[in-house]
């Protein structure tokens, strides 16, 4: 079972890497772009097959080890 | 208009952010886990308001500015 973690920067934390693309796509002539926040995807391959434990083994593992929940937030969600 | 860009690596170029994820994830006891891959999400607001040229503008950009194309896939979706 397919499961991805996405983490992002909570609103309001300083996204250099965000700050970096919103300028490189002025330089390269993009217009119309008013807000860019990058984050971190994690596609995890997991042996459980009931989507609910999936999701919950995969929500304790982003707290314990993919998310830092002080300044990062993330959602998880299970595919197929 | 909200239109998030995901970028991973291609099946079979070497992850190694992947591979110390899952390496990290076997010493916390996390069990069941076969494969983990890591990847980018640029969230990018567009003025634009027509869902398909927002997704045409979104596909330019992380062709040219957001993705590697000779080793690293994008998805584009568009939001709302």
């Amino acid at each position: 079972m397919k499961v991805t973690v996405t983490v992002m920067l909570k609103t309001g934390v300083l996204d250099p890497q965000g700050k970096a693309i919103a300028h490189a796509r002025g330089t390269l002539g993009f217009s119309g772009v008013s807000d860019v926040r990058a984050g971190k995807v994690i596609e995890l391959e997991l042996s459980e097959t009931d989507p609910a434990k999936a999701k919950a083994a995969a929500e304790e593992m982003a707290r314990k080890l993919l998310a830092n929940t002080v300044i990062e937030s993330f959602r998880v969600s299970v595919e197929g």
